[in-house]
């Protein structure tokens, strides 16, 4: 832990925010959406209450009512306030939490200059952990905020090299249907392989590697498993399109009840942020809408569609510990930290397996505590344990995960219907 | 119809929004409330879309999506932007609707100075009353927004006469209970006087007057009228506090079925804005909050409660006809506009009756069509017509109506669970 | 007040209830609908509550719990069971709500043979008037039941000469389309004439008839009418086969904004309990479902298709005062009482304007406060005063009213979107 | 397979319908609930739609209307009745649907007696099955129905020795307050006694033991599993309790951050069916309102406060491998039947440990396939496979489980919000 570290995290926050008006920064879109300038806020709130207030000898707080209003869910801490009304909260205004972010920074910065507290030193790393996750959070949450808007404007302009991509994907254009001929079983998706594993006791979880890790990774333990295959690619675009001109998203015999229940509800007949545009299909950027790229990993699905792609192609989703048992360590050396937050092509990425940096991945395991799971103790107790009910659990990292952020052990969740998130899958099977 | 007047209008919008951020501008607190943004550039689409588009030779839109995105609810102009997501769209931003609005000013500048066609004259005198009532709705709809915020902040300081007011209203003090001891049935709030009608065969609604009146006030056409009293004083805070001592919130027979169903279902139990302090009621201004007077005229309260005090009174409220009948026109001379956007004491009205610049006064009339109604030909004939069913009749105007906008004849309306408008009551009954 | 006045119309209940099983007479199929057994009971509990309770010398409650459990709406009574709770109550079950009702009209009538108060007589009056609206209301609701029920079972076999009518109605046939060629003005519905009448002071209400009214209709008073029209005949099933064919469901510039809003979200596009069948409009009566007869008067139509429909003809709905000004007194010697509970067309009615006994008939008057209502003192004031605020008052009588209820200057009253009553039309016009 | 078995289930339905009304057997009290007469009548049609139809030569529908209107939820078989909307229909009465079981059951003794097609004979013993876990719904639901009338009628009287137990909870007293003292680790609940297991490879699932289990329970697997105790007892209303007592109702750091949402909005302060009484609480049974007896195990419990509970008391919920692994085969020869739907005191139980026969056991494991899970083919695989997310699993039986229908490796499962069902727990901890 180093001030230069600190300061690194902290000023990328300030720097994804900068492409973004104050207005920009002030709406929420849907109650599990937050507004720029809250993720601002609050990323400081967790250093001021869980690290200046407890050990900055004489620290005053900032403003009492920030308590409240940039607590997110931790009850410990005191009342807050209701999350599907962050939008409704005017001032302070953006320029106003920049000015409390450098007020804590200041604060932080001397203190991390002058102590050596390992209680400090583990609490301000969570706290920078906790940043990133909000920083790819305050992309996917802008996401959102900007695809409502009629205009559909960009966060950013696509970089030259992204937007010249292959062919668009054609709307209602009767191509390959149905599951692929697959000599072995079911073919893999876009055209990779699968990677064979033959099962028994394995460990999982962390403990083995040093480094940081959060409460719901430990502790480090055994499962057996029977004997399968994880593809070595993901689900792409096209695979997607095959799926969608099949019927798939009207074939209730490949979805889960509750699945299918959502679908019907909410209209779904696509991925989130897919239009028709004329002949084509178009899917909103965060540089704007542009037609579908075939070859770029499907993103924006829900676990629901996900589980029922599987199905529909004869395969299932990995379990969590299938996926860990595969999955490479994240390669420092060449990061899979994309340009643009958004998927590439398996051809245009440093490694061309995908495990981390495109999309998060879902599994088939319900999110729950490994065996003897403790969780962190205080306050940030609060952190993971408590959601452990009612979520799927993803692996990998995404595009818009921060750099050295990513971990093999890394265990993310969404409830089963979340679309807004970068998720997408990579398929599994049991080999016999 | 002058240059200078449309000048005068619209640069007042502006001025009203100039102590709001941008933050401020965008949020939209209740699907009922519009951001101040949105007025702004509603109130633009208005002159752009009913006089520029048709009017102005070669004039081509400013911008095709503004066309949808600021059309509040005329449906023969096309589809809109959904009402209760206009706080979502954080762009155009509050400075490009300045540019916006600048650009409309300069061609309808241009229009007016060099045409003398008859509609373009009467549709830009309704585009200026129409964007009176958005100055008056913008007030009411940013009140609201600030209130929300747990800062409480204020729109504007408080002028020191207003902040210099007196006594404060004790919480819970048990003070004069009941209706107060009247001689000769009950007796008027705060001390006024009543004033008598015989009754019989009378006219109301434009027509006896020039100028400018909305299709709604006419045909002015006769009404029966028997016998009555209304009242020469508005309905006090202080009247307000003996109604809540004495338990009215909590007295089914006093409310309409509906009312009291609101009640119960909304938790009122004072007017909207009110809250308990230590010992005192405090009410919430766009000047901050501070203690309630007990001498101003009570505001923020719905047709409902209006009602059920009336009857603890042993009154009634006026009927659109009645109240008509005794009000005088507003005193050009010497106007009812108050300085800061909040009721005053009678006493430091200019006119002690209060029947304009205060509080909109509830009245026992439903909002119907008068007897030979005709709507405004073409779309802006959706103006007031389409609304006249579900809502109550209210007359005067309120300390948030811009000067020169009130007149006798004025009809406003909104439902009956409406609060969060400047609303409030003078009494009535029949004289026998 | 006889005591075979009180039988009659206590057994005529029990009569209508007989078709009905246990299971029918259990089911509350939305809120507004009441299980028929609790009207059965609620009836009951009226006399119980009101008469004998405070009348009857040593009588003791029949059941501590029917009094919450058959309470509807009177507050001052004590606490009531949920209204969209009252399907959930399977005791008592239809046979024990026999036994009570059994007991409680020995009680009764035990009471009216040995008393002359008036109070007595007076509440077992208005009681008997309140059974005979919950006789209707028990038609309206069990059509209700029996209607969302996939097996659309008839409550009572049609008689033979109600289903030997004319020619059925083509379901999106081009017929007749728009407002027929009218020489001076709009045609009259169904081939009709206009009742013409000069306005000035017209006396309304109840006063100068004897015999019962509820409080609702007084006290009688003078109001000053236009000259005006009001045909002589309802709108007929023909006549709104033409406003939807012409695409009247689907112009909102026909429409009051709620009711557009209101149509919409429900997805109306024809009158309640018509469904599309093959190449032809069919209607779910008591009956079962059978072809809409175009002769017969339109029913199930909310106040927002009455009103829309009378925009498109180029008429307006009449006001209460002039529907009561040109109507006739019902006639006692020959009864408008179908033989079945369902419209007839005029041809088949005893007086061919059919002013009374087919359908309620819409007014453009919100039901308001007569001038100088007074409520019925105690809990019996609760009746119809608390619901003075966002209903339409309606006029005459229908097919469901028993025998010698109806008369000249009864109010019936419905919020504006209420469908499932037997609600249509008359139309009216600005004479000039 | 034999006919008699058929006769046995089949009548045992009915036996268990005849204590209530056609009232009674009509109403719908939530979503969650089916009326007892559309039990009586899916069971029905599931023999129906899976035997009759595809077996029976020549076999006619008995209605075609019954095969939507009692479909529960097979998307397979075609459109189905909205469950929500299973209370509305009031047609078929419970005679009818008496005399459509009869109907069925001769077809179905018909085909039984004449062939041996395999098919025939599986599906047959899956329909009776399925007719026991409707038996045991019946029951449930049933009880949630009374439990809405505030004449809280009972289902059938207690039995003499069920009401005979020991001391009444005291409501609101301060007894055993926190988890009692413990020597080596927590407690074990009611005076009960740790089953320890030293982990490892274990075998779970159905395979080694012959006769009928559902599609969920195979393929029997191997799991890993690190040591730990599960208790030999119940948790009892004695130690709920004391759980509370010590405000545990109120402590969001025991809770799920979805479970203390629920907790909030739901207002739960005690386990269902509990409600205050004089000095004491009282529960809601079967057999009508009466005091808990702190003896007996807690039932109507969510997995939210089975969860909470566990952290209460320092311990956890078992994970279903870890149950199966402990659990006993139920005891043929003395099952755990009680003679009336009410969980007894453990001094009252066959068997002291209660695996069985008393309340299902919600464990720590989400519902989700077993490795290699197939569902079965055919519509009938809709039976288990789709709800696998978003489900908690259970173990054991419970009181109104019928007779042979438990075995060690039943995996039932309800949402974790489901508190209707005879839900309850017993405690489990890692042995270190």
């Amino acid at each position: 832990m180093t001030i230069d570290r600190y300061r690194q995290v902290r000023s990328r926050t300030e720097a994804l925010a900068a492409p973004l008006s104050p207005e920009d920064q002030t709406v929420q879109s849907m109650p599990d959406v937050s507004p720029t300038k809250w993720h601002r806020a609050h990323t400081t709130w967790f250093f001021e209450t869980f690290v200046l207030e407890p050990f900055a000898a004489g620290y005053r707080p900032y403003d009492e009512h920030y308590r409240q209003l940039f607590n997110s869910y931790y009850e410990a801490v005191g009342p807050r306030h209701p999350r599907p009304q962050r939008g409704l909260v005017s001032r302070p205004g953006a320029a106003e939490v920049g000015t409390y972010r450098r007020a804590v920074d200041g604060a932080m910065v001397e203190l991390l200059g002058c102590r050596l507290d390992d209680r400090v030193a583990a609490l301000t790393e969570l706290g920078l952990h906790h940043e990133q996750q909000h920083q790819e959070l305050l992309l996917m949450d802008i996401k959102h905020v900007l695809s409502v808007n009629p205009l559909r404007p960009a966060y950013l302009p696509v970089p030259v090299v992204a937007a010249a991509s292959g062919g668009a994907a054609a709307a209602g254009a009767t191509g390959a249907s149905g599951p692929r001929g697959a000599t072995a079983g079911p073919r893999c998706p876009g055209g990779g392989s699968w990677r064979f594993h033959p099962g028994g006791v394995v460990e999982v979880g962390d403990g083995a590697r040093g480094g940081f890790a959060f409460d719901n990774e430990r502790p480090r333990h055994r499962v057996w498993l029977e004997p399968f295959d994880v593809s070595a690619s993901l689900v792409t675009c096209g695979d997607w399109l095959a799926f969608l001109e099949d019927g798939g998203y009207g074939r209730p015999d490949l979805w889960m009840s509750d699945g299918w229940a959502t679908r019907t509800t909410e209209g779904w007949d696509a991925p989130m942020y897919w239009e028709r545009g004329e002949g084509v299909w178009l899917v909103f950027t965060l540089g704007g809408l542009r037609p579908v790229d075939p070859a770029e990993p499907v993103t924006h699905v829900s676990w629901y569609e996900a589980d029922a792609y599987a199905r529909w192609v004869g395969c299932r989703l990995p379990a969590e510990a299938e996926w860990e048992t595969v999955a490479p360590e994240p390669d420092v050396s060449e990061p899979d930290v994309p340009q643009f937050p958004h998927p590439v092509p398996a051809s245009r990425s440093p490694h061309a397996e995908q495990w981390f940096g495109q999309v998060w991945q879902w599994t088939a395991s319900p999110y729950a505590p490994y065996p003897g799971f403790r969780p962190a103790p205080g306050a940030v107790g609060e952190y993971n344990g408590k959601f452990m009910v009612n979520q799927q659990a993803l692996r990998g990292s995404c595009c818009a995960t921060p750099p050295g952020h990513a971990r093999r052990t890394y265990r993310n969740f969404f409830p089963p219907a979340a679309r807004w998130p970068f998720t997408g899958l990579r398929l599994a099977r049991d080999a016999r």
